[in-house]
């Protein structure tokens, strides 16, 4: 299909990648067009479906510069986090607790199908899962979280390491997860790694 | 040894009912004394090492009354988790992001050893762990985190299950998985689950 991907930074190019090999026609936008990136418009008109994988911080201004009319109707695949370094290192969340980048972006396009998902991983593994381990989504539409499905498990990820977590006020819930990550990560002294929940 | 549990929630019968049963010298505290349960500052005062399983939100104040002198120079297994049901449910947390519960009392009584752990699982799982899942710890000292562990082991953890994440203010992290947790229990149906951390 016709995706777009937004974004230049590492998880936009992964991500971008994967889609190619599997045969998906992708435009990847980026604020300032270059040798293999389009305008935000461009990349976000070209998709039937689009990837958000801008920064954070940026992603509300990057969205709008892609523009509304471009996301009305689609499914928009957010897979970004608050990150907030303006305390250092380790970050913290610019939004949480009370709310979610995921709603944040729903709110602002009310009419674009927001499905958050692969923001518990890091590049690497959202496109080469590790077995066993889990993977969460959350949207306000069905179709469209059934939609993202199947993209994830040509990514690799099998039917049921995917959970539905609900609506898209659980993105709290993935958001939320990553200063645990983070200390993981630290920890395990590897970005490659995912959990597995177990009963 | 001697051990004290502040608080007669579920988190603190469970947990008080397993070191009996490993053969530690228990005693219960709670707000008021019942057939059960002894004062708080009786409770800490018998305890060569305290367990906080009081309500995060009355924690610091149940501390208080137990006593800073009975807590002095103790490890102190700070349980709680800062819920916030001010907004219904799902809760969210009453600190986080850029502080948390377990640094809350670390920097109220300075002279006590606080350990975070058990606080990603609940009472039951806590006693019982699932098979191949993990446990997190954190706190400021390490010879109070190894005589944590060794509890944890007798509580049926394995030793290369428990991730140590490093000192105090890593409560963030476990903490912030609060709400995660919360809509994986939804999802699944049942709040007997734990997470594996998989590389």
């Amino acid at each position: 299909m016709r995706i777009g991907v937004l974004g230049t930074g590492t998880v936009g190019r992964t991500i971008a990648a994967k889609l190619r090999e599997l045969g998906h026609d992708v435009l990847v936008g980026s604020r300032s067009a270059g040798a293999d990136a389009v305008p935000f418009p461009d990349a976000a008109k070209h998709g039937a479906l689009v990837f958000n994988c801008t920064a954070g911080a940026a992603s509300l201004e990057a969205l709008g510069a892609a523009g509304e009319e471009n996301l009305t109707g689609k499914v928009l695949v957010d897979v970004t986090l608050p990150l907030d370094f303006s305390q250092g290192s380790p970050p913290g969340l610019f939004v949480c607790n009370d709310d979610s980048l995921g709603e944040q972006i729903q709110r602002a396009f009310p009419e674009t199908k927001v499905v958050k998902t692969l923001n518990t991983v890091n590049a690497s593994v959202m496109v080469d899962p590790i077995p066993g381990t889990n993977l969460f989504v959350c949207g306000n539409e069905e179709e469209a979280k059934a939609q993202v499905g199947e993209l994830l498990q040509g990514f690799g990820w099998p039917a049921d390491a995917i959970i539905d977590l609900g609506d898209i006020s659980n993105a709290r819930g993935t958001e939320m997860y990553l200063p645990l990550w983070i200390r993981l990560m630290g920890a395990l002294g590897t970005a490659r790694f995912n959990i597995a929940v177990v009963q």
